[in-house]
């Protein structure tokens, strides 16, 4: 087990049960909430129960899985629970999936009678490797992702690798979108080194993990609340996020990896027009996006919609649209912005490179 | 005017439109939003209107009136204008409004897009002396008050005795409730001033709000998120707010400090019993809470439901009805808790000292 000790909390990662019965030995709460989906009740609680048995006696609140039951209703379903078991500030929330019950299950945690305690045990390795660190919480609103929430941190965090043997290879890959963001924005040598992962079965996600962890660590304590240098993060996310939201609704909706890939690609290709990033990167890193996460056409009918889902993301200012763009694999600029007809070729420079052959990686 | 320097903020009292002009005019944001209810939209909005110009472009948002909707369905109503206006978070929001204005726009500007600034402007003697330091945000959800919120402070408070003159005599006589609360649990001076106070219409408001503010500001100071002392300020509002939720839904609401009145005057009998408050102090300021409020009725049909309402509040742990009670007038002692027959029996003195002759004052 690695501690990685952040300013406020510390994240525990790998077999860490034994610190989670700790951490529950020593904080004496008044009566703990565990938040599951059918997915991680099935998959995952069991395990929890097995290995914390002071866990046996809490009360479980359950959400349906799915970013499209990450908002507002549920909050109400979580929030009355607590009410009906007539929960006090002392009582701590354990948030146990993916980014959804994590985002989520912090937000009502944080806002139920101003504030109770919650963990998370992340399920998913997006969730392990993002929402791990820097407090954002909050659903998704009027179609737009993550725009009502508010910054707060977990008492602590418990990243078990051995959940991610619960996750389909689709969803796996979804979160090593994050990792690859990692490094893109911050280690050179992390990207020569993932550039060398063939399969993502073989991993050894500790390790992996730990590493992405203290990139994002290093980030987020610049800078907490996103006034500057965090939104080095948002690498990948402006166009990702657009795109995310646009296929919500369709009959294919995309994970969130999977659109911060088409994200990136379509960034890659914005750093090169903005702030020269060579060609032969933007098309190496390209290469390996497209050979992880397929060939999927993006839905580019209606580029006004696009457009305006960008428009509307946290981190622009002044109607302006934000990117995070990089000058060298492994660099990146905050505030940079772009014109639409670019960022509009950027989309196609995403659609024709579909069709492209992939070079030998 | 006067300006009282908090630590994060200043709240100004008296007549303070050069202070919120020069407020707007430092501050840049990308866009305004004013709060209004239809009764501040009429008889305040044109009164800021004329003294801050700048204002004259900012995007009104409408909620209903009235504490039954200080709920989440107002919170999306707002959170949606906000978000159709594709509002930033640089954007700022004005809560021009009494204590429902201030809670809920404050928790909307808190949470939108995971946080703008916003300042209040309340309009009632209620949340100018009583939500204007604190922090305290949040709406009421499954009958409870203020059981979804967070803390976050306003960037500025602009506190215009002025607008008191919208009020009607009720809802004056509602806020004094918590400048008697003030004076009662910290400052056995200023409860001799106000035994003084014939007549609200003729109180000089900026010298009376300044010293009560300055009674809350040195408790919220010394313990800001509530974990201890500052539960001070809750003598009253077990049994107030219990007895406000009670009557949310009757024919016959009750406003705020009028609850509150009858909350402190079964909480002087606890006093009495718990911490031995002489019976003549019990009686004197019952004496005047009575002329003050009326001697209402309230309804002792169900005190199950009562009992259930106050084992609710966000001050209790562990399912124990926690109080803050008077030793003397002008002292307070938290964490007070009490058996169920003993808090049903100060219910009965109330309820029996409205028909009791009062004593010459």
């Amino acid at each position: 087990m690695t501690t990685l000790p952040l300013e406020d909390y510390n994240i525990y990662v790998g077999d860490c049960w034994e610190a989670f019965n700790g951490f529950l030995a020593d904080s004496h709460y008044s009566k703990v909430f565990v938040i599951v989906d059918e997915n991680t009740e099935q998959l995952c609680l069991p395990k929890l129960k097995a290995h914390c048995p002071t866990l046996l006696e809490a009360q479980l609140i359950r959400v349906t899985a799915g970013e499209q039951h990450k908002n507002i209703e549920s909050c109400q379903h979580i929030w009355s629970t607590m009410m009906a078991a007539k929960a006090d500030r002392k009582a701590l929330t354990v948030n146990l999936g993916g980014g959804v019950i994590g985002d989520m299950g912090g937000f009502c945690a944080s806002t139920f009678k101003r504030g109770m305690d919650f963990v998370q045990v992340p399920t998913t390795l997006l969730s392990q490797v993002d929402a791990s660190i820097g407090g954002k919480l909050g659903i998704d609103f009027a179609d737009v992702k993550n725009s009502v929430g508010l910054f707060a941190n977990p008492k602590a965090v418990f990243v078990l690798p051995n959940f991610l043997e619960t996750l389909s290879a689709r969803e796996l890959r979804s979160g090593f979108a994050e990792i690859i963001k990692h490094a893109l924005i911050a280690d050179h040598r992390q990207w020569m080194s993932l550039l060398q992962e063939e399969d993502l079965q073989q991993i050894a996600w500790e390790q992996v993990i730990v590493h992405s962890l203290g990139i994002k660590q290093r980030v987020v304590e610049e800078d907490p609340f996103e006034r500057g240098l965090r939104k080095a993060l948002n690498f990948g996310h402006t166009i990702g996020h657009a795109v995310e939201s646009q296929a919500l609704h369709s009959d294919d909706p995309l994970l969130h990896g999977e659109a911060i890939a088409v994200g990136m690609v379509a960034e890659l290709f914005l750093s090169h027009k903005v702030l020269g990033l060579p060609l032969e990167k933007v098309q190496q890193a390209t290469d390996y996006l497209l050979t992880h996460y397929g060939r999927r056409r993006i839905d580019l009918s209606n580029p006004a919609l696009l457009l305006s889902l960008m428009r509307n993301d946290k981190k622009n200012e002044g109607g302006k649209i934000n990117f995070s763009l990089l000058p060298e694999l492994g660099q990146v600029q905050v505030n940079q912005t772009c014109e639409e007809a670019l960022i509009l070729e950027s989309l196609n420079f995403y659609q024709d490179s579909c069709h492209q052959p992939t070079n030998a990686r």
